[in-house]
């Protein structure tokens, strides 16, 4: 049986703020970490032993994925951080406060940039010193690789080298793989491994923190899909990201 | 100009209590913690951007080079965990106390199993759940490169190939390398890098927490070497390490 758990890192300053992060690489918040670490417990109560763990280029992710292999006191696992498991990038959207946007441009505009599968918000400038070319975690990506501005379908396009190289690979192996990483980031990963739609793929909101664990057979069919940790904060965190794009 | 720092990890349990580590794996002490974001706020303050990690699997190196990172905020950087840069394996004098020990077998036979070059203390059975055979993060190298027991020589021997292969390679490609690590697999790489013989290495005690940096020339001579920090904390924890080994 194949194993592979994927985790949306905790909340960060930003989410707490109501901001477009993308890129922008802000930390955890308390109840980020808190999050992270009740994630790393729900897997240890499964005696869960993995194999490699991957996550972003981004600190909420990468802190997220820390607590969470203290939690498991499996720190010295196999860690590959990708660009290609970055938050979908925001454009010139990222720092901007969701419902200011909401009230300037109308929720149906913000809708459309948030929710819509192939529409990209306003490109970042290349002189912006936030832009990813001007960042040195991203020198050794081609530069045409690098976004100014990204819709979900972009994300996917460029989160699936990893997927079919490395990703797949490892799970063809047997080794046991954990993933932490963003909201548009795992849609692209759960789009793949679900054969989702673009539609069905917006209605998927991973809540943060909390570990959904799959089982696959050798073609990587799903077995079994379940949330691990206690049943209620399951379906509440669920029901909080399914929220979050209301003007109110 | 290339570059190298190299860190010893700050204090464990284990160094406060006095007793032989080796592989086993405990945690940093209070102490450590604070002795490895001194080191990284050192880092930070000499501006240096590096371009790969290397640590060992063994969390009291893993979670300093996460506090050194975390000080730098260069999170994102490639780290590699390698059981090639773990601690001298005590072997079964693993978890004693070393005071104790002196005054059982006497000093100088502690001193021998401490500071002899190719002596290794008694082997700790294959059978012993502590035996690294009988331990996953290990499970992917050979058995017969596995030690029940270690001389800082075996250390050297096994430290090699991590060497030549991988860091050696980083440096010639201009890669500015970080590593964090213990005090015998830091000695194995001091005694290839600056050209020491086997009584010149034992005389070397890298302090906890204070980053060394190396600047090379492309034969990867030593241009200049210096311990990063304030002066005074330098010259202190040189002199501390230098007194372990006494009986008191």
């Amino acid at each position: 049986m194949k194993k592979l758990v994927i985790i949306r890192h905790g909340e960060s300053v930003w989410n707490q703020e109501n901001r477009f992060t993308g890129w922008q690489d802000v930390g955890l918040s308390e109840k980020g970490i808190a999050e992270a670490k009740k994630g790393g417990k729900a897997l240890f109560k499964e005696h869960l032993q993995f194999d490699v763990a991957y996550t972003s280029l981004l600190k909420r992710a990468i802190k997220t994925l820390d607590y969470v292999l203290e939690e498991l006191d499996q720190v010295w696992l196999p860690v590959y951080k990708d660009w290609r498991l970055n938050e979908r990038h925001y454009g010139n959207l990222q720092g901007l406060n969701k419902t200011e946007m909401a009230e300037q441009h109308g929720e149906e505009q913000v809708k459309i940039w948030r929710r819509s599968y192939d529409v990209p918000p306003p490109e970042m400038s290349m002189d912006d010193p936030r832009h990813p070319k001007n960042d040195p975690r991203y020198r050794h990506v081609p530069l045409r690789d690098l976004p100014s501005s990204e819709s979900l379908k972009d994300t996917v396009a460029r989160f699936i080298p990893l997927w079919n190289d490395k990703i797949v690979t490892d799970l063809k192996m047997d080794r046991k793989v954990l993933i932490v990483a963003h909201g548009n980031s795992l849609r692209a990963l759960m789009m793949n491994l679900e054969n989702l739609s673009s539609d069905e793929i917006m209605q998927v909101n991973m809540p943060t923190g909390i570990p959904l664990s799959y089982e696959l057979d050798d073609q990587l069919k799903i077995i079994n899909k379940k949330f691990l940790g206690d049943p209620e904060d399951v379906a509440k965190a669920i029901q909080a990201v399914a929220n979050q794009g209301k003007k109110h």
